[in-house]
């Protein structure tokens, strides 16, 4: 049975229908569905919520974006509270608390049975953006003396708290990692054979201090569904799961995106008024000064535009295409660098190919100006001019658009992070500079 | 045991190691590292291969990219081929095959079974970037009438080959989608449970037509391990795994960043240069079309240039500014489209946003340039007119980065495509158009 009905549809279901039709359907709605009604019908929160049963609740909660989860729990008893609590992950509950204040998180904490208290407070510690913020500490050890049907009856025990269950991990009595097998595997065996002949010595793990982009890239390379996380003795402290880190991948994509248009990481699209221009502003005053000093340059020369004004239409010709082609290396740069995809062993041969598709540009675009101009102008001289300044503010431009991320990276800073500003400030001074510099030095033959 | 060390000395370990050795360490040694050896050491390809079990040399085959795998098969004989293909996934053997020419693509199928030769053609049928495209045959059904018992001898048979089995399909007689039922609960229940009772009714598939990036957003928004792909009967065809998902996630962000620079999605950061030329020249000369189409705007004002020459200086500026604001605004608008959060409910208030954006921020940056300006040219009518145009031009320019990719998305054109192109046109014409004609308006004040 499936359903394909709209938003509205669902919740005219949710708010009118009896409460036999409810339990009937329940089990057909799947929880982020709700959750998007939840969203788009703010006023019949409270309406729907009601109505639904508790398991589905909790559900809905750890679907919901973390900062939105405690105002949700906020409309239950303390009681519900508790159940949901108990039903959520270390890592949901552990993202819920990091963002609310003293007060608030101690309430939530105050909620919990001390085991799960004590996990999420550890859990705390770890830096949000790295593999010790993002893991679970529900997953489940084994020994490698096990047969698969002690396994399977220790599973039938364990396996309902531990919602990560597509691997298990084997550890020896130090809790230090030896091995790691899949359900699959122990499904696909005989009730006799031993963890020991299955498991997979070769368990690949993170350090909890691992950046979340670096452990997004292990989980890409190895098709990971799950990754443990160790400790310096390599002891499992807990699991990071492939759902985390499809968030991340959109995460970082979209962070990298952003930053090349300068933009804040965080702007949403339907964020508020107040949030865009707390995002946009300062990057345009920085633009703005970058602006002025490019603009000086044309008031260097401005000498020469005095008499040969048809340079003043022609300068934002040159300036603006070397900005595209700088933005164009700029941004293959900065998505090679986030792919791992330039390393230092291709560093070298990317940088000759980045310049010689700047040449080759210029040299191309450089011959059409150069033509349409000088046939405009009915001057061959100022064609001349107009081509050899593309050609060389296209070369510098694709220099930069290379250089400046490689450099930021160096230096530790996101190559995303300014890199359009720094490469679009480079090209409009030096297509000014460049292009009013060749008509000063020629200016007897455009008079 | 972890092993910690570079591809240098992985290298050299699988060229140099004993016998012993390396039987007694490849374990340890994930497929995913090797392929990544034989990738950076080309030379040694063919040594290190024939020193390798044929399981293993399976893993990299399937672990290396579609293009280079037929390169890869070619290393071994006819019977390798054979075995290394039976161990292979159908959708690996789709993608490996669809990127062959007639010839050798009837060469690697004539080393199959008849069975998987007729699926394999089957999955060839669909249009790789869909669901069908993307899907394996080796899923894993079930009757709801099975206990757990019953499924846990029956996986002993079967799980072997379907590599996939986090998710068990329930079906009825007609194979039509009834359920699904992961593997955790399986294992996580008494021996005599019953499927049904286990069993989620809620299973949510994808016909075979849907877009690839419809499918990742279905698999981001329920944070699913694996979909079933169904026909027009709800029969289910095949399964899609969150690996290949991830693959999509990373291509089609790669996509969307690319055609915002204006490069084509394909291009490789360590590809060549003809191919970077051939990616980037086409766009470079679009750009020059729209750089003349702004250039000519300028060039009807020639006269008032020629009267205030430090006009030239300033209109860059007013041009690049109203540039950087709509190119914020397209950048929001079209990641919020790509990730699903404009929709037609919040349109009309994100259209407000930004055109409270861009007047608010023309406000700011307005108000600044036209005193900066107005004192350097010791002229308020000067400083007015340069923040006046300054203004409109941000004003518009927000309007237009929303409308572009808005309008884009409605006839069907990737919003990331060509946006940026129409965008910065407008924000050039009419920022050279604003300024120069206000300053034409305002002449007699500006001399």
């Amino acid at each position: 049975m499936k359903l394909e009905i709209s938003k509205e549809e669902l919740r005219n279901f949710l708010l009118h229908a009896t409460d036999e039709q409810l339990a009937e359907m329940i089990e057909f709605i799947h929880p982020v569905d709700i959750l998007e009604v939840i969203h788009e019908y703010k006023a019949d929160e409270d309406q729907i919520m009601k109505r639904l049963p508790s398991e589905i609740l909790a559900e809905i909660v750890d679907e919901e974006e973390d900062e939105e989860k405690y105002g949700l729990l906020s409309h239950f008893s303390d009681t519900e509270q508790r159940v949901i609590l108990e039903e959520m992950s270390s890592d949901e509950i552990t993202d819920l608390v990091s963002v609310l204040d003293e007060a608030e998180s101690e309430e939530v904490l105050s909620k919990m049975n001390v085991e799960d208290r004590q996990e999420v407070r550890a859990l705390l510690s770890y830096d949000p953006e790295t593999a010790g913020g993002l893991m679970a500490t529900e997953f489940i050890c084994l020994s490698d003396q096990m047969s698969v049907m002690q396994t399977l009856l220790y599973l039938q025990k364990e396996a309902q708290d531990a919602e990560m269950a597509y691997y298990l991990y084997v550890v020896d009595q130090n809790k230090v990692l030896t091995g790691v097998v899949s359900l699959r595997e122990i499904v696909a065996h005989s009730f006799e054979t031993l963890i020991r002949d299955i498991a997979n010595p070769n368990v690949i793990s993170v350090p909890a201090p691992t950046d979340q982009e670096e452990v997004a890239r292990i989980f890409s390379k190895y098709n990971f569904l799950m990754m443990p996380v160790v400790d310096e003795q390599d002891r499992i402290l807990g699991v990071i799961t492939v759902d985390d880190v499809m968030d991340i991948i959109e995460e970082e994509n979209t962070e990298d995106i952003h930053r090349l248009a300068q933009i804040n990481e965080e702007e949403k699209v339907d964020g508020s008024l107040i949030e865009s221009l707390k995002s946009r502003l300062p990057w345009l005053f920085i633009n703005l000064l970058t602006a002025f000093l490019a603009s000086s340059v044309v008031a260097v020369f401005s000498g020469t535009i005095e008499k040969v004004v048809a340079l003043a239409a022609v300068n934002p010709i040159i300036a603006g295409m070397g900005g595209n082609a700088g933005t164009q290396s700029l941004t293959i740069v900065v998505r090679g660098i986030a792919l791992g995809e330039l390393t230092g062993e291709n560093a070298r041969r990317v940088f000759f190919k980045e310049f010689g598709v700047g040449v080759l540009s210029g040299v191309s675009i450089g011959l059409v100006v150069a033509l349409i101009c000088g046939l405009m102008q009915r001057n061959p001289i100022f064609g001349l001019v107009v081509g050899l300044a593309m050609l060389l503010n296209m070369a510098f431009a694709t220099i930069a658009g290379y250089a400046v991320p490689v450099i930021l990276k160096k230096i530790n800073v996101d190559p995303a992070l300014a890199s359009s500003v720094f490469v679009t400030t480079v090209t409009d001074v030096l297509g000014f500079f460049f292009f009013l510099g060749l008509a000063t030095l020629f200016l007897p033959f455009l008079m």
